[in-house]
């Protein structure tokens, strides 16, 4: 795979791509979201809501979300935080405690299809806005609380950060070097990962809204989304009882599949049998390690891996990862880099797929990975809303 | 949180949960999946499916999905592999490539809602079932395939693994510490992540089908699913065009937010104000670092940050990580031990959210983590087929 690494320019890629075609309609188009995240998690799930074409109204506090004073910030002073988390969303400021403002809130709650939340569980009760009354009130309402460990249980009511549930999860602890520490992983996937747990949880109910004409309450935690991730481990742990370890970056079952120093990076490669061995061997220039007596079986190099490696890693070291890259690629062997995140940007393959895009006012966001023949697989095209853009507008047809 | 660790008898447990009513009608009840699909992202996605209640009949080759054949395996000789992705679903053998069994796949996925596969771009093709053609014969088909770098795009072809997605994508260079190695997430996370976008858009088309009448093909890859992961990450390179950086465990704007060294095993604990500062000083009997010149404000404790790890794990390491857990608790301080995911499987949490459940035949398999109120949120309750278990009622009926 070759790499290009120049500043791409998104917009032009994506005017010429029929793939990210922005005049298709959108699967959720018409649906109505009253949007009552803040931070991370819940506007994940909102913002793949917008992607869908569904009308997200974010209700933000008079001071605005949390993450409008966070940053990192650009040139004009806005933040991206809240550009990456609320871009194609409408804006309202209110203030909950005021009347008026919690009379508009209920009437718009009473018009939508959709209520997002992730306070910490009973705030919303607090508010006037339990969501089990909520329901009982609107029968066709489906309201979706997204949480650290769930609206009910033992622990619901305690705080939780993405940190404390990779902790608590197992995670952390299957994560890193076997005789080095657990390791957190590097974004804030229990966020990330209830956020789309909230908006698969909230399409699941639009289906059987549609077919049934009933509502729901929706109860997504960090914990449990979290949890579900670990299916290697806990099939060790449910099934033969054992306790799994960590064991870095390699499989535990097949060698070479592991991350290998080479003269200027890591490269990742993934043979998980003597076909694929004997292809590396020859691109390696050592056929010989085809037969040699501890590296000729899958088991052999399992159990030989840090020779294999050794072995590997000499050669590697030779020469920079991309012109192994290459080399392997042509080879025919499962290869690839490891990439800052910032040269991920720039892939072709990242930039054909839409996976960044550019708003009107010229800002970039991340773009949607669901694509669709029938429907827009461009995701959202709106800018991130100024505090209370919509405001005016949304009170007029509200109230 | 107080932790019990004893072997807990979920079967029991879950039995007593008015929350886990297993009686509750099922949100896709009545939706029809047929399932080609193997080894690990596209199980998950039909995994989801089967847990909210859709018919999914797997489509395996004669001699039986890749993960029967590996481990973990129990006394009874089943792969725990093969279970936790495949339990809840029916069970036909067919070999695609006899005229016979190629004409029954056809008629089901002529009565099929949704079709799922994860075989490498251009395999369904080739096998007759060109995922597009197969829409525009039955237009009301949801025609889902997950793959490794999408069904477009210049890679879209490559082999792809957990592994190299990992490396691809940013989140291994985004992982451990500053001075250490790219980190491999200790679980497949790009291929479970791309299961759950899988499901996402599943449910999605399911709705805009409902609203519309209209079918569609689906594309979600595990490049895709995985760098949309990347958020904090994406903001930096985005936003002002930073290039980001790994930086262990803690957060990068606010401290205390990190994992510490007890007695015995890590902890984290995430403080990000100066209240929550001076609750954490008292528990650790230092209320003198509330004033204290270099750690009195966040931005004084993020600059010296080492110097407030090891203020603070001098003191930690006093006690064991569960008896800091307790006191740090009661004095308000968020924080969560490091668990292996076999101490998680036992939290009473986990256990009331009926994240772990037992199958008929006593074994035990993750539980689902979208819960509803209105509708089954104990997911399936099915044990995991045999092969070819339900073939012949399956041909019988679409014969």
């Amino acid at each position: 795979m070759y790499i290009k690494m120049s500043e791409p320019n998104y917009a032009k890629l994506e005017a010429s791509n029929p793939h990210l075609d922005k005049e298709k309609p959108y699967p959720l188009a018409g649906i109505l979201v009253v949007d009552f995240t803040h931070v991370l998690s819940g506007p994940t799930c909102t913002r793949m809501l917008a992607d869908a074409g569904a009308r997200v109204i974010h209700i933000e506090r008079k001071t605005g979300d949390d993450t409008r004073h966070m940053g990192p910030y650009i040139a004009d002073g806005s933040s991206e935080y809240f550009r990456i988390c609320n871009a194609g969303k409408e804006s309202i400021a209110l203030d909950l405690k005021d009347p008026k403002d919690h009379a508009l809130a209920e009437k718009m709650i009473a018009k939508a299809d959709v209520v997002v939340e992730n306070f910490r569980p009973g705030v919303m009760a607090r508010l006037g806005f339990d969501p089990e009354e909520m329901v009982k009130k609107y029968p066709k309402l489906i309201f979706a609380s997204v949480s650290g460990f769930g609206q009910y249980g033992p622990w619901s009511k305690q705080a939780a950060y993405d940190t404390i549930i990779q902790a608590v999860s197992g995670l952390m602890d299957a994560t890193g070097e076997p005789n080095g520490k657990p390791t957190r992983v590097g974004t804030s996937v229990s966020d990330v990962v209830a956020g789309i747990m909230g908006y698969s949880a909230i399409t699941t109910a639009l289906v059987a809204r549609e077919r049934t004409g009933k509502g729901t309450t929706i109860d997504v935690s960090m914990l449990d989304s979290t949890f579900s991730l670990m299916v290697q481990d806990l099939m060790l742990a449910l099934g033969p009882h054992e306790v799994p370890h960590r064991i870095g970056n390699r499989h535990p079952d097949m060698y070479p599949f592991d991350t290998f120093d080479c003269q200027d990076q890591p490269i990742a490669i993934c043979c998980g049998n003597d076909h694929l061995w004997g292809l590396l061997s020859h691109a390696l220039g050592h056929e010989e390690w085809i037969n040699q007596a501890d590296f000729k079986t899958n088991d052999l190099r399992e159990k030989n891996w840090q020779k294999v490696k050794n072995a590997m890693q000499d050669v590697l070291k030779t020469k920079p990862a991309a012109e192994w890259d290459k080399i392997l690629h042509e080879a025919g062997v499962p290869a690839g880099l490891v990439l800052n995140v910032d040269k991920t940007r720039r892939l072709d393959q990242i930039i054909e797929r839409g996976m960044v895009k550019t708003l009107p006012d010229g800002n970039e966001v991340l773009g949607s990975p669901l694509k669709y023949g029938t429907w827009n697989s461009y995701g959202l095209q709106k800018d991130a809303p100024k505090l209370d853009e919509q405001g005016e507008q949304i009170r007029k047809e509200f109230e």
